[in-house]
């Protein structure tokens, strides 16, 4: 991979871009620019040159051309929910908003997919899905787009049962950086027909093309479900019964930890958790014998292990109003934390490593002397530990912890990001994660991307800050 | 991709191979040469000038090495169970054998994963892991090894509900055509650091590198299993219930169809089906309970689509023996058949089109005058027609009627090969299901394997007969 250069937007670049999109798709205003100059994470922020909102295929395709022949940066945009600065435009140039794709195109609701703009908030989706009663399983949280969650491979509370965004594409339709449009995937849910350039593009973070549309699997929104909270008198209770839940092959899905401080955080959301280490747990089931027979042995199981208390709960507005408060956990800890920025976490490891990760990270979080709100997917042995930071000494504290805690994981057989993506913050420890393979990650860059316009700053360390 | 020309072997290459696995480890005999000249498909056999069984993956890194510096193609082997020339040394060159790599490396038991080395066949693999309680679920039938089940992510009969060989592997050790040996994938379940290797490679069949270890997801061997046979007085009833089982979200674990000459076969393999159009069926799970409402539902279904018998049981020795009978049931065929060959399709279409196959299926066979066996993993829309032929003239029958069949597979959206993979048979119509996305994969292959020495012949059209 050489050092890409680039060139500066000049005005007749601008008439191009307008004659792909339209005046009214086009923006150049402070205001947007602004809007699309950082995500949601703490990684600074940086202005493009021009916002441009694609509304089909073919527009993103004649951008990426036009882009490319002058040797322009695209930074593809959701909605901007990202953690890792992965849609930050930290080389200015042309910021792709993928917004105004926002449509279903077909529900094939015999074979439980549905085909969708990448532009798509999966929410919305989810939303008008419900009336064929089937939904996308992925959960990040936040409203992401469809693209958005394929291009990071986003994950989430229900991972642990229903696999993260890579597990539920089948098709897609990618634009590549010199224009051309290609289709990736089969909606045949078995497909040995080639290399699997489908789950090349999934999670590369727009790095080596831009996916416009997908079809992806849907389920039967299932029939019955059932919410539980554990609460644990130590941490290592909580940890230790993470692991003998997964051990008992019970389909859980969801098994969140939530470390104390994040019960307060979550009960000023709406939820009502006393203030121990904590389980949030959900089963679902087209059984009702079936959910109660595996809650009961998910019950068996935390009392077992020493849990003060568990209680369990299938009514629809308490369920719903326990994950709305894990949901925005992260919205409140920084509304806790005015003038503050987030410095946020996320490692995985096998789940058999997690006691021995989390140990490890309260250890760093002690030692540095500073405070860390830990929350994460334990059932998948993935952790986030928001460290609020103020000053250049608090970030940096902040970073030495975070630093620390993703050795640790990596030492455990895990890796530097299990759901946010690699972005700006993780590009620095993807040579210790991939060692030799992230030389032929940059290869398949180079060829598919040779000019280096696509997302420039993020996974590589070479482009990073 | 340009065309690659080789170099034929010479005994001072010889002496360079024998110095890297030993004398032990290589043989010219003709009749281990022959043994690795075919398949277990219809392609024609070709030798090898040289068979080599690696007994390390740095060996295995080694042989490319040298391969690649002196322009000798490599055709890894499992155990030769492809169906589609896959294995096949079509350029000559060195055979290069995985089967001495058969040993259980770690079995990881609360993460549940095992970490293989890729000669090791999946059967056998299986029953080391039953003490543990668990299993690798992907079953292609025959004994696989489970890098040939990687390199062609194999799929089978389990698949509906436990996905292919690509949805339970993790983490791959793989040695590249320039001698490199790199490491892709994470034992974490999650990851989103980077470019998706681990899916690049598994489905390659050996054209980009050569997987040499691989950890694999495991599951819980399910305590309950029923399996049930169903009979229909029309082809068209059977299947037509199959889209009914899955658009009803029962989870089973197998929904095979089997047409009436292939229950003749399959009670010739010890099984006892009416020779009827006929599902078989199971369902897993870890509760008694479900299981029994499942089939119930299975049951009810069947019979309002008219199924004329309809038997369930959970006999561990009955189950068995249809199992079996299904598995051989290739065999059997190609017994019935003495001095025949069977060609052997392997098409998938998204579910809601299965009909529209078959009976696009059942046309091209009728109007062609030509016998054809049917049956196929009909829960995931993927179907196997066997076509014998004798001769020059029945051979190329069989070839159309293959042909009409697979362009109906892709006019109803989906794939040329849902389970076999490219290998030798289905390369001609690559650019017809991929189109542009066929370029990209060409790029890949050039930029992994500049000399050609992977495999070649397979695959891209460029290269096959």
């Amino acid at each position: 991979m050489t050092t890409a250069t680039y060139t500066a937007m000049t005005p007749a670049i601008l008439d191009n871009l307008t004659a792909i999109v339209g005046e009214a798709n086009l923006s150049t205003a402070a205001a947007d620019i602004d809007l699309h100059a950082h995500d949601e994470g703490p990684h600074e922020a940086h202005p493009a040159e021009v916002v441009v909102w694609a509304t089909s295929s073919q527009q993103v395709a004649d951008v990426l051309k036009l882009a490319n022949e002058h040797h322009i940066p695209v930074t593809p945009w959701g909605v901007g929910t990202g953690l890792e600065g992965n849609s930050i435009p930290v080389q200015g140039g042309i910021l792709l908003s993928m917004e105004r794709m926002n449509q279903i195109i077909e529900v094939h609701m015999e074979d439980f997919q549905v085909t969708v703009q990448a532009g798509m908030p999966y929410m919305d989706m989810n939303e008008q899905l419900a009336r064929y009663g089937l939904f996308f399983p992925p959960d990040p949280g936040a409203n992401a787009t469809v693209g958005g969650m394929l291009a990071n491979n986003a994950a989430g509370i229900r991972t642990v049962k229903y696999g993260a965004s890579k597990d539920n594409v089948l098709k897609m339709k990618v634009a590549l950086a010199d224009g051309r449009l290609i289709t990736v995937g089969s909606r045949s849910i078995k497909q040995s027909s080639g290399y699997d350039l489908l789950h090349l593009f999934v999670g590369s973070e727009g790095t080596l093309g831009v996916i416009t549309e997908a079809t992806l699997k849907l389920l039967p929104v299932p029939e019955h479900m059932v919410a539980a909270i554990a609460a644990f008198e130590t941490v290592e209770e909580a940890i230790e019964t993470v692991v003998a839940i997964r051990g008992s092959g019970i389909d859980v899905a969801a098994l969140e930890f939530i470390d104390v401080t994040n019960t307060y955080a979550m009960n000023q959301g709406g939820a009502d958790i006393a203030p121990y280490p904590t389980l949030l747990m959900e089963v679902h089931s087209a059984h009702e014998s079936t959910m109660a027979e595996d809650i009961a042995i998910v019950q068996e199981l935390c009392e077992e292990m020493g849990a003060v208390t568990f209680k369990a709960t299938s009514d629809h507005a308490e369920r719903k109003k326990l994950w709305h408060a894990r949901h925005i956990a992260y919205e409140t800890l920084m509304r806790n934390h005015p003038g503050k920025r987030i410095f946020i976490m996320d490692v995985a490891v096998p789940i058999s490593a997690y006691p021995a990760l989390i140990a490890g990270a309260h250890e760093a979080i002690d030692a540095a002397g500073i405070v860390g709100y830990m929350k994460g997917h334990a059932g998948d042995g993935n952790i986030h530990i928001e460290l609020p930071f103020g000053d250049e000494e608090s970030y940096l504290k902040a970073r030495d912890v975070n630093d620390v805690i993703i050795r640790k994981a990596l030492a455990l057989g895990g890796t530097c990001t299990g759901e946010h993506g690699v972005g700006i913050g993780k590009a620095r420890f993807m040579e210790e994660e991939h060692g030799e393979s992230l030389n032929v990650m940059r290869d398949i860059k180079s060829l598919l991307d040779p000019n280096g316009i696509l997302n420039p700053g993020k996974i590589f360390p070479e482009g990073a800050h």
